[in-house]
């Protein structure tokens, strides 16, 4: 049974609905400081003030790029990722090419991955999949593309389809995966119930909204 | 009674799922070209097939930029629109930072939508508003701040929101642009009916999924 705390430790905290206010962002960020949440995932805009907000606590930011429909071109990926980091971000999740991806243009999605890598230096690394759109074969095939481009985590879901992480596709990921690359879920994760088997499986990080209800000592 | 093809020419032809393959995006070229719609509003990755498919032709391309959240930094929306003009782009739709203008951070809406101006030159410029979120004042503000930041179109909504274009808020918006910025309507636009009703109020511009089913001759 893992303590609060530890489950805190898995968790990026994430507030990304277009319409969040100044206000309904500093409340999410004192609740992250406040949980110990791994990272609050946040619009790239409201960086410099969660940087200001959390300085000194034990809580990263991290930063969405080309969130989130993913058919910006490498360039401004690229770029995004590399203002970011300038602006305080310690972690960036990737939303890749789904179009491209969908289209059998491996190629360019991992030169894309590649570079983004090169952009996040010694930062955690992330790309998303959306795997809602994805069968499962494009999967296992984006899995591959994200160990090679040397990331550090392939993670399921925006949060925006109409789909998030299921049991199945993380299965997929993590036997795809192996020991190279680690899985972090997300989108739609609303019980302690289903983050936990997702963690029991072998996923090492959890994206949610609103996690602090995830808690079991609120 | 509008012709189909002075019809088309007030057309935006948007497909902007994230999921859209090239096969799809192909299709969507052809019968833009086809039915000469003023332009495809498309993923910036897709510009450089775009730019090739339709050379010659009297199809425009529309870059989002920051879209379709809007929560990006100013630099990153930015560099967005100077890349899209850079790979053949004709105009850009920026959705601004809905969450700073619900907060009343009018200052650096403004801000960032002369920056943007600057970055499309001699090129057409929109700026969406995502009205969906909006109270009919911040509506007002936003016209009000785009006229000043000397943008050419305010325009209602991405199409990824609950709701889109309405009469309410096009009357609006029509009403604060008064003669110096035009009103794109976007957003649930489907059927000819009420895009005939948007342009006789004033609207010169639209933004439509499939528009060629709004044509009187297919």
């Amino acid at each position: 049974m893992r303590t609060d705390l530890e489950f805190a430790r898995f968790i990026d905290a994430t507030l990304l609905k277009p319409e969040a206010t100044e206000e309904q962002m500093r409340e999410h960020l004192e609740i992250a400081k406040k949980y110990h949440f791994k990272t609050v995932a946040i619009g790239c805009s409201w960086i410099p003030m969660a940087k200001e907000i959390l300085a000194g606590s034990d809580v990263g930011i991290d930063a969405p790029i080309g969130f989130a429909n993913g058919y910006n071109t490498t360039e401004a990926k690229v770029f995004e990722t590399i203002d970011a980091f300038a602006k305080g971000a310690t972690e960036a999740d990737i939303l890749l090419n789904i179009g491209m991806l969908r289209s059998g243009r491996y190629a360019e999605v991992e030169e894309e991955l590649v570079r983004f890598k090169a952009a996040c230096g010694n930062h955690i690394s992330k790309v998303i999949f959306e795997t809602y759109y994805l069968t499962d074969e494009q999967i296992r095939e984006a899995v591959r593309i994200a160990k090679r481009a040397g990331l550090d985590f392939v993670k399921t879901s925006t949060g925006f389809a109409k789909g998030g992480a299921t049991i199945e596709h993380v299965k997929l990921m993590l036997d795809e995966a192996g020991d190279s690359i680690q899985v972090k879920a997300s989108g739609g994760i609303r019980s302690r119930e289903i983050a936990d088997t997702f963690l029991d499986m072998g996923v090492t990080r959890l994206g949610a909204s609103n996690p602090q209800n995830l808690l079991i000592n609120k």
